[in-house]
């Protein structure tokens, strides 16, 4: 198993988590986003996945894009670990908690979208943090939201229940993201609560940003 | 089944065609985004969707939230017709491909953010179309490039094989949305080619906003 990854990525965090979780061995391939105009960006790298967005996993030749389809897939080929609880309504929580991040939160706060803002829009640094915090908000306040609403039937330790699931391969790097950005989050309490006890995990700490091979 | 639901909204849109491939009866209860201030946002349907957003759908009274998560719900536990294919390679592109719409390009055309840019940037109608069109235009180009690298071994009638799956639900509102705005297909064939084929299909044309109780 491959992953190709930049230390940095939401998406590939997400998918180190899962792995790790998981405990699956995996050898990583740095795609530096910032360096030769953006290495994703390559000929090189596109025709790994012409989507030219990272992460991508190599598993066994078989070249699979989309960080949620990776945790489906592995889920599927993998099961020993679950990433996903074993009935329906259970299932479509975690979904759900896992897409309120992955499809509402962070597109609108990556890379690719704040150097638009910067460099098509001539926007200030000043109106780009606002643009980044407001989503960062309303992302965060809406998963909180989620995980109210399932207090005490479905949260626990963990987004789903006393073990991880693909809710919280989401959650970790989002909050890590609002962290980067001095994001105060005490206004999303079980958020924060459901951060620190991943954080302090084995597996969710070696897919730290800071612990990868490219890490700056 | 009730689904919350706004004619426009390309989320909602996903859902109805799902249900109509799958024959599954239900009954709308439109969610007007723009009237009162936003219908999504009032505290009766937040008591129902607390992140606001549409669509939600009511299964006997256990509500769900996100798109997606109501496509897996309802293969799960509708399998009759399913949306996803038999083998786990095959589910992971189907996946990766409605995610690149669902992650990638959707969420950067959506109503509140064309709104964050014109009250809150102050863009001009100009910026705002062009926003619109490059983010469109990077969405679908990802798609068509996965489409390519899956033709013809992956790529069929439909976004994957001869039958409509969770790829199709995501790329025809997508389609109807690139349509509103005016923006040349031509370069995505393949894109274009599957959104022809679908729209001719009634469980496609039946979920099409134009055919909602809410349309305008």
């Amino acid at each position: 198993m491959k992953l190709y990854t930049y230390f940095r990525s939401s998406a590939a965090y997400r998918v180190r988590i899962a792995l790790n979780v998981k405990g699956i061995d995996y050898d990583s391939i740095p795609v530096h986003l910032l360096q030769d105009g953006g290495q994703q960006l390559l000929p090189a790298y596109r025709a790994v996945n012409p989507s030219a967005l990272v992460p991508a996993l190599d598993d066994d030749g078989a070249i699979l894009t989309q960080s949620l389809a990776m945790l489906e897939y592995l889920d599927e080929t993998r099961p020993a670990v679950p990433l996903l609880p074993g009935d329906a309504l259970g299932r479509a929580r975690v979904r759900a908690l896992a897409l309120a991040i992955a499809c509402d939160a962070h597109p609108l706060t990556n890379l690719r979208v704040l150097k638009y803002l910067k460099n098509t829009l001539g926007l200030s640094d000043e109106a780009k943090q606002e643009w980044y915090r407001h989503w960062m908000a309303e992302g965060l306040a809406a998963v909180e939201a989620l995980l109210a609403q399932g207090d005490p039937a479905g949260t626990g330790l963990f987004c789903h229940g006393d073990s991880p699931t693909m809710a919280d391969c989401c959650l970790v790097p989002q909050v890590f993201n609002a962290q980067r950005f001095a994001i105060d989050l005490a206004p999303y309490p079980r958020v924060a609560r459901i951060h620190a006890h991943c954080a302090g995990l084995p597996a969710f700490a070696a897919a730290h940003p800071s612990r990868q091979p490219d890490a700056e």
